[in-house]
């Protein structure tokens, strides 16, 4: 049996719009990989970045925690955490870290869980992040594509992306507040209107359609949300210049990624990306507010490595 | 040019639990005809049934009426209806007569119109039924299979249900209250929580997963409604045993069908139809209720028929 296993996870996309907590797509654009090493007690993590290093409080570590006590597994875990998908910005950093230690512990010890269990054990991890389990993220860096959440009882479908499909995403330079996805969650509303319910509604299941049919236009033109975009663009300084410069240069949706505040815009392979990103950038100055443009795609999901690269 | 034209539009099922006013699935259960024939003036209406035989009050007579003033059609015509879809029992009759006079006046008047419009001038007619227009059957029994609407703009989406999918369908001869839609309608909350939205949303969403990928069992575990079913279930008596009684005999989902009070079961070609059949018929007894069963399956839209049947 392996003493140690390297997991790679990618970023991810929550909500997608209209599919608050329930949709996620993971894209190529950052990478977490995590390393579990067997050691003789206790965990342990050490990292390339500024996660916790208190197991506790570190999302990777309490899921080793967790499936440590669940399986009855002695001994101790060392965690090594490369971190590269920048935290706090709605990229799914977490979630990445979080699905790559709950894989990785299935392989070491051989455990054989399903996708959904492991989905399961990675979200334990995110509500340390986030104050409320969702899956929507960690099922997409478990899973990989494009990701429907169900709970009662937890159940994700994956859909392959179309291969054309592209998504430029703007994360802008804010400070971000702390336990920024606890703060934005308490600006969804807690009723919502039966007709807007429905407008979301048609909006996700057309989504759901377009990645089914990899039709990029029909999921582009999905990407419509009247609850929670509302509510939360006041969080991004700029959001709506963002939006309508993006939509001008030709993405077909755009919306913000996760609690944000990065913002993504989608497209297909053929539009004039660069134009796409140079836009959203431009939004963003009218807010005073610089940001990093990165273009992606679709990517698969965890993925076992052979060899850790040395993070330390 | 032909002097007339008939059509042929199937019996639907909207809503389908999670996805009120935007699924609709066209079944092979029972089917309307409409002819439309060119006369020299006026608006007339022929039916084998108890339909309106004002145009301005029948649901077929209205998209006539309306499409003749949009496309500026002078002379007569005469609208024969042989209704075999029982109305008033959520089987979208007036629908699939609307759906049927709209695509014959297109075919007639060779309008060569997209579905898209063919399921807006003949959600007109289901305007003049239910109190407001809504597209779920309509778009179904134009386009056949399973079909998605959003509005704002129109838009609709086809998927094409698995071969194995079986839906028994239980009629109850309940005397249904007129203007039944329009009082259905009124039961549905103005407000929902924001996390039966969300639970709502998760199953409308692996619903269309499921017709995507052709996964009966997916569609059975997505009909689960919050929202819409517990609002509209006391309308029908003996449902919570109807229910109850089919999924013990192995239906996948139970569902009211559209606003009722026909009650759905799904299920696959390889379980026991009959039995499913059987149990919903004694749910119903429970509350001293008889009904109909029938076991269906999904079907293509609007069919352009060589002949018309004589109907009178």
């Amino acid at each position: 049996m392996a003493s140690s296993i390297t997991v790679r996870t990618p970023a991810s996309i929550a909500n997608l719009g209209p599919g608050f907590d329930v949709f996620g797509l993971a894209v190529n654009a950052f990478y977490d990989e995590v390393t579990l090493r067997k050691t003789k007690s206790g965990i342990t993590i050490i990292s390339n970045g500024s996660v916790p290093s208190n197991p506790h409080s570190n999302t990777a570590g309490i899921v080793v925690g967790n499936m440590k006590r669940r399986f009855k597994i002695n001994g101790g875990i060392e965690i090594a955490i490369r971190k590269m998908i920048p935290p706090g910005f709605g990229m799914g950093s977490s979630a990445a870290s979080a699905a790559a230690a709950a894989v990785a512990f299935d392989r070491l010890f051989r455990l054989g869980l399903d996708s959904t269990a492991l989905v399961e054990f990675a979200g334990v991890g995110e509500k340390a992040s986030a104050g409320t389990v969702h899956y929507d993220n960690v099922a997409a860096a478990v899973c990989g594509g494009f990701t429907i959440v169900r709970t009662d009882p937890l159940d994700v479908i994956m859909l392959d992306p179309p291969a054309d499909l592209r998504i430029c995403i703007a994360v802008p330079k804010l400070d971000v507040p702390k336990k920024k996805t606890r703060k934005s969650r308490k600006l969804i509303p807690k009723q919502v209107r039966f007709s807007d319910h429905i407008a979301n509604l048609s909006n996700a299941s057309a989504m759901v359609a377009g990645f089914a049919q990899k039709d990029s236009d029909l999921i582009g033109s999905s990407i419509h949300d009247i609850i929670v975009e509302p509510a939360r663009m006041r969080m991004i300084p700029g959001f709506s210049k963002v939006k309508d410069y993006a939509l001008k240069a030709g993405a077909t949706g755009v919306t913000i990624s996760g609690a944000g505040p990065s913002v993504v815009a989608f497209s297909k392979k053929s539009a004039d990306l660069e134009k796409i990103s140079t836009a959203m950038a431009k939004g963003f100055a009218t807010a005073g507010t610089k940001c990093m443009t990165i273009v992606c795609k679709p990517t698969k999901g965890a993925d076992i490595r052979n060899k850790a690269k040395a993070i330390l």
